[in-house]
């Protein structure tokens, strides 16, 4: 998505020196700080706005000021196998713990081929790709899978009882870009909904239903007891599959980590994940890989497109571009009430607010 | 799918005989065989009829005649690691490699905690839930995916450029079922189209475009260039889910696997599989992992129910009770019009046909 005309642009590295300094100012270590907000500004680097720095004050530092999330976690591996681990975040910030994993995963997909680490007692990871593009960035296929909030509802019910859960997957290619899917198992995510609310715009029928089962066009539903529907909407359309999705993801991530899947979470902000790195040459050296992968995408560009669409473009093509262009500039483009929440949190934090 | 009221019940026994003796009549090996027509089976078994015995004459035997199924291929391990491996079908029964793939990936689990196995030179293995329950069955988490036919069309696009591919997991519960996801990364399947037909019903807008990339009701128009709609059907409710799931599937089997994603495959059935297992008590112990998915379920199948809906439905448990009962009576239901393309292809290989 470009920046909208209200956005303001602010300096990457000031971004990063000052959302450092809120954490450590928290009492959270330097190098989980610096790991956090690297991770945050690659969402805003890549046009995944709802889902980087806008969510820095307002969600992560709140909850480490309620004690929800955990400043100095002792993230533990407890359970370990040649191609397979559990590891226990403490309930630190997700970013450390999944970073954590997703380097343990790439060691031991290193010695086996494939690495699988299922992750509890950990928290909000911000967008699910980061760990799977790690991971695609030397060679590997990466896998990330989380809980979310239990914000949809099954076929058949009224009421959402699973959770938002995500599943992202990377791979290399040779296009100046990675292959990356990044979706919830929803229609949509529950961002959209809140983007929608913000713009005081309705949502389509098919995202959501309300408290009392009924499809709705309010995108405030969720506050009030409301929820997504799965991936597919309906029934007729593979709402079925959606849900399978969401199943899947919860039992590999909440289930076979030992914490139990997305219902079964205190709603405290725990959550749950799956962290796995598949190496390349384990299989077929990585260039014929590569190559492979850019036959399918010159196929898939080479479709005959409906009239208006410019450009078929494969998941993670735009998020790249966006990435190169917004690298090269040196910015990210901010809204003006994510500088205000920040000013807001520097302030009660007693940290300079230097990011214009 | 209860039995339709002019299916006539075949017993199991008889059918498992009568299909060895047709492959046995075609130079098949008896292993080869005895596997084949058991899968198959386990399709009608548990209500996929589209993926049973309806396809044994007219899909299965009618291509090894011409050539495009091995009869007796060489099936083998090409590369090699402690928790990967990429196996050539050698053009061979998919049914046949792909257990040979999930037996692989479950040997390498038992070792590794992870078994993943790409497979390249392939052909139609059926439904893809036979090998992820395969693995469920012995404490596992299974999963089966494989490259479909060229019958997809990517958001933006107006002709089907890659495979309708499928995912398909299975993990264990204590519920006497299994949880079996088992789904086209499309809207819906082929199958459901071929069934519409058969029927003479239109299908539902959302489903299919026709040749010119326009939507459509008509259930025959992949039969002329047509195709189906990713899973989320439009990109407002998720087509680049589906898309980015279809993809995924097409990476991680014919890319990984050295052979290339769908679109590359010759259009004379090759397929690419990918079987992976997840030994559970490599995480956790498994006693543990069945008491988490029975409180998933237990909450999944507590929550409020839309008004008419008796029972909300976890994936796969609705084919487990269809499995319970068709193995107590020993049956399976066929239609007639399937019954004379076995009677047809008895007759042509010259084996006796005893079925009823």
């Amino acid at each position: 998505m470009a920046p909208e005309s209200e956005e303001v642009s602010v300096p990457i590295v000031k971004m990063q020196a000052f959302g450092e300094r809120l954490f450590l100012a928290l009492g959270v270590p330097e190098a989980h700080a610096r790991v956090t907000i690297e991770t945050l500004i690659e969402a805003d680097l890549r046009g995944v706005e709802s889902h980087g720095v806008a969510h820095l004050a307002d969600f992560y530092v709140r909850r480490m000021l309620r004690g929800r999330i955990n400043r100095t976690p002792r993230i533990q591996i407890v359970s370990d196998a040649p191609a397979a681990a559990v590891i226990d975040g403490d309930m630190g910030l997700g970013f450390v713990v999944a970073h954590r994993a997703i380097d343990l995963a790439m060691e031991k997909a290193q010695a086996t081929g494939v690495g699988l680490v299922s992750v509890k007692n950990s928290t909000h990871y911000g967008a699910g790709f980061h760990y799977a593009l790690k991971a695609a960035r030397r060679d590997m296929i990466g896998i990330s899978i989380t809980t979310g909030g239990n914000i949809v509802v099954p076929p058949g019910a009224k009421r959402p009882v699973y959770g938002a859960n995500v599943i992202s997957v990377a791979a290399p290619t040779g296009k100046g870009f990675q292959y990356v899917l990044d979706g919830s198992t929803s229609v949509v995510a529950g961002g959209k909904l809140e983007i929608a609310a913000r713009r005081g715009a309705s949502i389509p029928e098919g995202w959501a239903l309300d408290e009392s089962g009924a499809p709705t066009t309010d995108p405030t539903v969720l506050s009030r007891g409301g929820g997504l529907l799965p991936l597919g909407g309906s029934p007729q359309m593979g709402a079925y599959k959606g849900f399978g999705l969401g199943i899947f993801a919860d039992v590999i991530s909440g289930v076979l980590s030992g914490s139990g899947a997305s219902l079964a979470l205190p709603p405290t902000g725990a959550a749950s994940h799956l962290l796995a790195a598949i190496r390349i040459d384990a299989f077929e050296p990585t260039r014929e890989f590569v190559r492979h992968m850019d036959v399918m995408i010159d196929g898939l560009k080479a479709a005959e497109r409906q009239h208006g669409v410019d450009e078929i473009l494969i998941p993670g093509e735009l998020e790249a571009r966006l990435e190169r262009q917004r690298r090269a500039e040196g910015d990210i483009p901010v809204h003006p009430a994510v500088i205000e929440s920040l000013r807001t949190a520097a302030e009660k934090l007693n940290v300079p607010f230097d990011i214009r």
